[in-house]
């Protein structure tokens, strides 16, 4: 038994070289990163990405995939996980959030210096199928 | 915050047909299952996958995959999560552990009557890419 945060992101592909990217004002991880956010208790999985990416971009994916986890203990010992999800499906309307803009970036173009810090590594468990987990304990390990 | 059990299953697959399983002692959830167990703290879940197998098969899978989850509430109120992943490289000997005999066996003519309870249902999430996560609340549903 641990005391564990729960939370998801999800790469939202347009079948066009366009992801899904939120530009995040929070000043303790700023910068662009795809949507995402906390799994409520007793909350799916599913069920919370796809309630986040709808709650910060307006669009409301379809079939979601889970692609891989990234980990790391807080400060106060408790083991934080993001759930990476990816997805092609979605309807809706794009909207911005109080927690950012959303908008498409080209995947080709993007600039990872735009990107939230360590958000470039992150990329690597969403698009690599044979790496699925990045564990941070001071540095970042690839499985 | 949540108070989370974090485990572990693997289906490991030899190429020819057959998966490696376990026939579990445990009167709880007794029956032909994939080898896992219980992630430690401060391991990560690949790290703790790949040692699960080991210790219940004497097999070392290398490069585990993450396929999905199945998760429920245990009557604590405990989120209960089970990473469910996939291999099918290995090494080493196949020795049975004081859980239960480790075995091949044909996965076409796996007969799910001598499997534990449900493990029917989480065949589901290891054998389709397009379903994450078993979620039940007294009913199963898939994602």
């Amino acid at each position: 038994m641990e005391q564990v945060i729960l939370t998801n992101m999800c790469m939202v592909s347009d079948g066009c070289g366009n992801v899904l990217m939120q530009r995040r004002l929070d000043p303790n991880w700023p910068g662009l990163v795809f949507p995402g956010g906390h799994v409520e208790p007793g909350e799916s999985f599913v069920d919370s990405v796809i309630r986040e990416v709808r709650e910060e971009t307006g669009l409301t994916i379809r079939h979601p995939v889970l692609c891989g986890v990234k980990q790391f203990y807080t400060e106060e010992g408790s083991r934080y996980i993001v759930l990476l999800f990816r997805a092609n499906e979605y309807a809706g309307e794009l909207h911005s959030s109080a927690e950012g803009e959303a908008l498409w970036v080209s995947r080709k173009s993007l600039d990872v210096r735009e990107c939230a810090p360590g958000f470039e590594l992150m990329l690597k468990v969403f698009e690599d199928d044979a790496v699925s987990e990045i564990f941070y304990d001071g540095e970042a390990h690839f499985f």
